[in-house]
């Protein structure tokens, strides 16, 4: 069990063998209303249905389109309508869209209602569901809205990443990878090794789950408001979040913080900090984790990503605050130029380093 | 000055002689945007007209039905569109509505972006301004939604109260009342003493906004989250409120407040915590300050003012918690039967004792 600081109250994160058992571990009673992603409910229906009283459930659409004023105003009438009360619990079952929108509920109503996450991706279980943030999207702007307001608890049911499908592990060891890229080389080459044999033993994951979340507390714990050395968790995020954007989100977001962390690391090595077989090195590791989506990067219009880049919520001007790299365990935020540097890195990078063949 | 200690940030409370003068000392230059209550820019345009900079000045209808997520949306898409960034600065001008919708936005855009607040009435520059909660409505649920999280810093225009209307002077002494029979007995016969003279002497105004200042700052600081202690300064408001509500706002703010704090010290009196004679004593000091009102609230649906009672937010059964006296400085937070105390008192207050001759 871990224990986490935060401004507003210090929670805990503990890992539960199934759904049930952490199920049956969360607070309210009566008083305790669910949130949970529609699609979970379908996939886990048998064994979620007899746990979830039908009365104080609601099913929510986890896209990004439901992250919106308009989508959420609707869930906050079933909450208050179900009979959820100041001193009731509000329980959310889902991944990192469920989170969003369930964190940023929870923030708000009564301004700050008790909340516990049950994460049910590997994104959100090794990720997301610590120095929770929530972010909401208003007309065409993406994640300018939320709040800070971690869950009072977060409980982890391990057993479930054995269910998930294939594609979404994969989406969501980017963090995984850049998580351990942050902590050093020799974590990051225990990581490697054990993805080896990841598909046919799943259970290694909850082993990088509590890996993942030991290298995040310290930086959401020294800087839980984003303004300083967390920062460098942002590492590939930059282009990541510009080439999801430019594919209309075809690119899933983990695979996305992969090819953002190659580019990280490619701009790196073209401004002198870090050597170029360091860059190579990463390239072929990492490739099997994002392949075949290399090809989706290419056919991306690339003004697109520039214009996606140039707005990210990091940056103010002509230069672009990027997270570059110096080696294992050794990221810094630096301005770089957004024409001499950056776009040259980026045309590079998707014309020469991930073509097939 | 005043500085303040709050969970998220300490901030100051200023006082300066005109709105010019208090505009000129907010922060952020070119980086500030303005939300200005639509009927201030009417009243005050030759003043406002040349110190708010058009493009970066949204005129906001403060009304009620503007604290939704429906009118919300497109003043923050004004804000986005008008160039607002996270190190820039929202300027709120107008009274209490403004500061909700205000407060809201800046506490949740960008997760929490620089706000300063400039408040035009007399109950927010008296009350509100400190202490800063935001209430969003929602469907039929009013101020369920909502965040704490006080202006950065708090510029008192103290001219402008000798503009506004005398209803609107009347209307915020409810709470500047209500303060100083929380702060004692000497404070509030000095206050009785010097509202004979407000009509022609306005300036002993901004002597009671310090002064109601001075007494609500231990509260707020000592519960900033509404727990404990603070929730005595919601003496009056269970019955208030109701008030307002069942004459669809017809009685305003601070009549309601007023009407409320002598329905509770009846109740008071009935239940044997304070003599009847504290009672009469403050009915006929008070009396004048919310006629001619006492009609409406007769004319008033009881079962709505009943409903309103049970649903209040500080309750949850059979017993509703009121903020209850024991005499001037000595109020008390107390459960009470709603069908057994509080119905009689409440129909007594409203046939018997705010009768017309």
């Amino acid at each position: 069990m871990l224990t986490i600081k935060s401004r507003s109250h210090e929670y805990t994160v503990e890992e539960f063998a199934s759904l049930r058992e952490a199920l049956a571990s969360v607070a309210g009673g009566e008083r305790a209303l669910f949130l949970v992603d529609r699609r979970l409910a379908e996939l886990h229906g048998a064994e979620l249905h007899p746990l979830l009283p039908a009365e104080r459930t609601v099913q929510v659409e986890a896209t990004e389109q439901h992250k919106s004023f308009e989508a959420l105003t609707p869930l906050f009438l079933e909450l208050l309508q179900r009979g959820l009360k100041r001193d009731g619990v509000i329980v959310v079952l889902g991944g990192g869209v469920l989170q969003d929108i369930g964190c940023f509920i929870a923030s708000v109503l009564f301004r700050g209602v008790r909340w516990e996450l049950l994460p049910t991706t590997l994104l959100a279980q090794a990720d997301s569901c610590i120095g929770s943030k929530s972010s909401i999207n208003i007309g065409p702007y993406k994640n300018q809205i939320g709040t800070f307001y971690p869950p009072h608890r977060v409980v982890v049911p391990g057993g479930v990443l054995a269910t998930l499908p294939w594609d979404e592990i994969r989406s969501g060891l980017g963090e995984v990878i850049k998580l351990q890229l942050l902590a050093g080389e020799v974590g990051f080459r225990e990581l490697m090794h054990d993805l080896q044999d990841v598909r046919s033993q799943p259970p290694v994951l909850s082993k990088w789950v509590a890996r993942s979340m030991a290298v995040k507390q310290p930086y959401i714990e020294a800087d839980e408001f984003d303004r300083g050395i967390r920062n460098l968790l942002n590492y590939g995020h930059t282009f990541g979040h510009a080439y999801e954007s430019a594919t209309h989100f075809g690119i899933p977001h983990g695979i996305a913080v992969i090819l953002g962390v190659l580019t990280a690391t490619h701009l790196s090595a073209r401004l002198g900090l870090v050597p170029t077989g360091h860059y190579r090195e990463l390239k072929t590791l990492l490739t099997p984790w994002y392949e075949p989506y290399g090809t989706q990067l290419q056919t991306a219009p690339r003004d697109a990503i520039f214009r996606a880049i140039q707005q990210d919520k990091k940056n103010t001007g002509q230069t672009v605050n990027c997270i570059l790299t110096r080696g294992f365990g050794r990221m810094e935020k630096l301005p770089v130029a957004l024409a001499a540097d950056i776009v040259p890195a980026v045309n590079h990078f998707i014309e020469n380093e991930v073509a097939v063949g």
